[in-house]
């Protein structure tokens, strides 16, 4: 941030603004104060029967690596919403929200990750254009070297625990403190 | 926001930018694409013994109605460290979280609540700056008229409802759509 975006004007200072306790942004030309807040990210892991559904990214980061779809939740979007669009638009799928798995934190880059577990309509997904292979694998068939992210890692071994307990149990994990669920 | 947070530029349009399917501000002079989503509200209900602690507002909007302490989820922080945070500014108390009671989503404002149910650290608290008064609430003596949010008085039937079952179930609602936890 190098320009006030309501007045345009240089005169930006990174300070504590009265009655509040954090610095933030603030024009001392105009008086706004930028606030800066954490972002969403929300997912859901397709299930189709003892399968679950990733998708391998065909953009940086994790280029490569495979992935439960996931996605910055946008604005007028419900956190259900956002993961169905994401299925969509990652795996060219729909699914069923069934319950919400994962609140993983990642403090030190902004985001705090929401993931679902839902049913794959009908078994059916394609590739979408952010994806380079979409695959419906077995617990034992899981990629866990070539995983994108600890906060999929994370929600896999949620689902697989909340499996074999025959529970639905919210998993809350963070980077890097937290132990994957057994 | 009317002029370009990096260069300064008025030369601002919302468009759906190249490879995108949202509309974003872009910047025609740098090409900076200036991303808006949703925050995130975190806070805690404070249980002690058969009570409940609310905090009524001392600031807009909502002044002088009922609250669950709760407040912007800032940069850095957990979702829960921000609800310990919030409990502390608003009831000058100490809380420890115990598990995750609601998901409330607030499209229309760009909002998702997160809302803990956390044990009042020997039944102490104060009135914070933001707060007028500070009360333990037996259930039958919430002020039902007077709860600041429907996202509060939706956790507070999340809760009475969790404590008649005995269970910890996480709540997902949202406004206006929802039906109360019954």
């Amino acid at each position: 941030m190098n320009f006030c975006s309501h007045c345009g004007s240089a005169d930006l200072q990174f300070r504590i603004p009265d009655q509040d306790n954090q610095p933030r942004f603030v024009c001392d030309n105009c008086h706004t104060i930028h606030y800066q807040n954490p972002k969403m990210v929300t997912g859901c892991l397709p299930v189709w029967e003892d399968r679950v559904l990733l998708c391998r990214r065909a953009i940086a980061p994790a280029y490569g690596l495979w992935n439960v779809p996931s996605g910055y939740l946008e604005n007028g979007e419900s956190v259900a919403d956002g993961a169905r669009r994401e299925v969509r638009e990652e795996a060219a799928a729909e699914v069923t929200i069934d319950y919400l798995i994962t609140v993983y934190d990642l403090e030190k880059v902004n985001q705090v990750y929401l993931q679902f577990v839902g049913e794959l309509a009908g078994g059916r997904y394609g590739i979408g254009p952010e994806s380079l292979e979409s695959r419906l694998f077995r617990e034992e068939e899981i990629p866990w070297k070539d995983i994108a992210f600890t906060s999929s890692a994370y929600t896999l071994r949620a689902y697989f625990a909340n499996r074999k307990s025959g529970e639905q149990l919210l998993h809350r994990g963070s980077f890097p403190e937290t132990a994957p669920p057994q």
